[in-house]
């Protein structure tokens, strides 16, 4: 009775310890769904000065038919080209949030909605997509975009 | 002088401490290299099997066009089904490695080569890809594939 009794002490003294690891994590993934719904609003806006708050400086945006944007001036200027083609309405399906370390993060979603490209006025209502994101904690601990890259999940 | 003489002490303590995670840093992104480079043999080569031996089972496999393949069986199908189709001879070129934390790391490379369509015949020697790569570290110090996602930077 006294080894068990100890043995709750002991268990309930762990499970305390470990309480502040987990609500660490947890909180990191509630703030970076927070800026995951950040990027869907920036990006239904075609909002690039928006998009370039999400980013790290050192930011790789990984756009199918471009070349890698590599820094926040070759972020901003793709979004400037990607917002002048085409007018996006989607909405964000985050699929998986895992924290790597301290300090890194990866999302992985679906995204599904509707595209307008602006030249011809044409506009693709059942558009889908896959995304990864892989996020980095700056020093002030707001978690940015550091690399994505995606793709249609639309048949070709 | 013995003032300095006990800083040069404790700065080289310093460094030698430092030196078994720098090598252990060092050492990862080699073994990530030569992971990155099996995965372009087996890819070169058709080969599943030796696909499925570089993913994580519960790795995620996200090719343009397709939905995310989501398990080791779902990659499995993803890549008979790539392999039926296309014959690819491709070069990786790793563009970034870096370790997040111990057991993963990202690559991030841009590919190179030709895909043949093995329904037409026909051939494109001009095929120019982005990719990211979310590595993971087994139990018995593997790195495998846990996360991939690529697009083409062709233009359209």
């Amino acid at each position: 009775m006294k080894n068990r009794f100890k043995s709750l002490i002991v268990n309930t003294i762990l499970l305390f310890s470990m309480l502040p690891l987990a609500h660490a994590d947890n909180s990191n993934t509630k703030k970076i769904q927070v800026v995951l719904k950040s990027y869907e609003q920036v990006l239904n806006n075609s909002d690039v000065a928006g998009v370039v708050k999400l980013y790290t400086t050192d930011g790789v945006f990984m756009a199918p038919h471009h070349p890698s944007a590599v820094g926040i001036r070759a972020i901003e200027g793709a979004y400037k080209s990607v917002f002048k083609a085409i007018d996006l309405d989607v909405r964000f399906d985050i699929v998986e949030v895992e924290t790597l370390g301290d300090d890194w993060a990866f999302v992985r979603t679906n995204s599904a909605g509707s595209i307008k490209f602006n030249a011809s006025g044409k506009k693709n209502d059942k558009s889908y997509h896959q995304e990864l994101f892989l996020m980095k904690k700056t020093a002030n601990g707001d978690w940015k975009i550091a690399r994505y890259a995606f793709s249609s999940t639309n048949p070709r």
